[in-house]
């Protein structure tokens, strides 16, 4: 029986290459759902390749294009957010992958979870969003939540065949991104064409930006606390420009376990997929011939201020984090308009964080009027 | 119940260490046998501060002298090669720890497995001699063979929760030793003092001349092939001056996975003696602050011919690592009385391997009579 695989945010890039890895292990894998944004022509090209059970648009104003160019096939259209929410809930799906942008991945994640779907989780929003409402929701459900994200899919890697070892210290590499070596008078100019350019990755705009700006580093710290269970002083990030060490992972004993291999994200998609199997693939191996240097660096806060504003926002937990979200995605899509520069980003982020109402222990509705106030607050002070 | 510990080879670098991890841990391991070559005020000295079951000395000469300096104690005291064969199968024993130098490690180790007791295999030519016999040996008696080594400890560690998912590669890395950058005509008078200063590892003589020559590559490759079952061509060495990855697995998705750490032998022991759990232990911590540059280069076995002739030996395969093994004892030996040079070494294992007769499938007595026929022959090409 082939694993039916619900792709929520199929024409991102997680989501095509998702698709890449449904198509190399096609004896293992089937493309249930289909959901996207906005990228109706991508979505209905995908459809028709894959022959999903469903395919959902979220901008609804796309409806009618989509469920006319599918109409020779027997496919079911959606449109709408509460669509997308609904389809996860589907008793056919086996793994959903959540790989949408941003906060409006929490809602159809925690359907998911409700629906006890093992989540392959790429949106790492609503970990920073909401981490302890989804972990008790996945703990109380017993819902497997399996990263992709190459950090915590390499420190998940590491942590196979170590049930009962506590960890000591989970070691978060960053590349540093594209101005890993500006100065900050530098930093001041730099333009959204420079941010854009990732020196190992091809991602999203969202998270090539949240990379440049290392915010992308401090939620992977928020992230890591919810997947592993470990303190903010537990979690370390170390800057590592080639991305050859995805993470790592340290023991009571001492020892470190770490995960390398070329940056690819079809191999932690696929894990996430086959955990705890592996199956055998061709993405590209490791090849220590031309990898011959690899270098580490401590990360500098002063400059990369978003990281020091994720840090203190895990520390102090309740909605900050979802303050920080909130306010970095304002922030990040105006800088991508060219309305805010790349310093005044952190900026806003900051007074954001001192001027939302703090809620010590937020339920949902908390979580949804503290993204919506922040939002407003972060626009304004935009402006 | 504590764990009984026998260490074969206890006043040697693995041995002296394994007794600090037992010192250490001394609410789980006690020390049940302690048996040494030669070094008996050594012997003496740990038997009166660990209060061992039995200890055993191989030089029967120095039986009389251990005696005497533990008289007021209730220990056990032997002396001779068959005593040593013979406690490890004292049925009190939790885990044996095959710390001796050498082919002198065969025959207790078979002993040990044969009355089942888990190896802690520190021996590294216990496997390189006789590693099909051993292989089958402990498979038929389900006897665990935990490596001890810190490569293959480093593998094992990898290996943790990945049963069932084959291994496509084991990327062994190796220091490069004093010697790494030398040219031909540097290597062709490279002194005894100068080829036992290892960069990073405080060992024994002859593992410190081996890492020299990288026979101690060429042997764990071999190791490496009994230990986790993969073909000559699935073992790759690279050379990682800074010996903080200790080694490496690849496996069929792609992805790498590694073990890291400062280089200290007594994690792999603990590792050994707690396998699957680890215990938390003060061992010193990799520091990213202070380890800021990783390297890589191929071997060269050019210079480095030791590893090649060790290839040679494990694709031929029979007693053909037998014959390596004993012409390496031999003019390591020659070579620590400064009769012998270092380049030297290798024309004489390679005429071993031409001259000693070739047995495709051996039993036990044919590797007696190929070490013994290699010795003579070594001994006569040195003169």
């Amino acid at each position: 029986m082939k694993k039916q695989i619900a792709i929520l945010g199929s024409t991102g890039s997680i989501g095509t290459q998702a698709l890449q890895v449904i198509e190399e292990q096609s004896d293992q894998y089937e493309a249930y759902v289909l959901t996207a944004n906005n990228r109706v022509e991508e979505l209905i090209a995908q459809a028709r390749k894959f022959k999903p059970e469903a395919v959902v648009i979220a901008n609804e104003t796309k409806y009618a294009q989509l469920k006319e160019a599918l109409a020779d096939l027997p496919i079911k259209v959606y449109a709408g957010t509460d669509a997308i929410c609904q389809i996860v809930e589907d008793s056919e799906i086996d793994i959903v992958l959540t790989a949408m942008v941003g906060y409006a991945g929490l809602k159809p994640t925690m359907n998911a979870i409700r629906a006890r779907k093992p989540i392959a989780l790429a949106n790492k929003e609503t970990l920073v969003v909401a981490g302890e409402l989804i972990n008790d929701m996945a703990r109380l459900s017993g819902t497997p939540i399996l990263p992709v994200d190459s950090e915590h899919s390499a420190v998940f890697q590491c942590l196979a065949g170590e049930l009962g070892n506590p960890i000591e210290k989970v070691i978060l590499t960053a590349s540093g991104g594209p101005f890993r070596n500006c100065t900050m008078e530098q930093l001041a100019t730099v333009t959204k064409a420079q941010a854009l350019k990732h020196p190992n990755w091809d991602m999203g705009a969202k998270i090539t930006i949240d990379s440049a700006s290392m915010m992308n580093k401090g939620f992977e710290v928020i992230e890591a606390k919810w997947l592993f269970g470990v303190r903010p002083d537990q979690i370390e990030v170390v800057v590592h420009p080639q991305s050859i060490i995805h993470s790592m992972v340290q023991f009571e004993d001492g020892a470190v376990k770490a995960q390398l291999g070329m940056p690819d994200m079809r191999l932690p998609i696929q894990y996430a997929f086959s955990y705890p199997q592996r199956l055998k693939a061709s993405f590209p191996r490791l090849d220590f011939k031309m990898c011959t240097n690899l270098t580490f660096e401590q990360p500098d806060t002063t400059r990369f201020r978003n990281l020091a504003l994720a840090y203190e926002a895990l520390h102090k937990g309740g909605n900050m984090p979802c303050i920080v979200n909130a306010a970095n995605e304002v922030v990040v899509a105006a800088f991508l308009r060219d309305e805010i520069s790349f310093l005044g980003m952190s900026d806003v982020i900051e007074k954001a964080m001192s001027i939302v109402s703090f809620v010590a222990k937020p339920e949902y509705e908390d979580y949804v009027a503290t993204d919506a106030m922040t939002r407003r607050i972060a626009q304004e002070l935009i402006k």
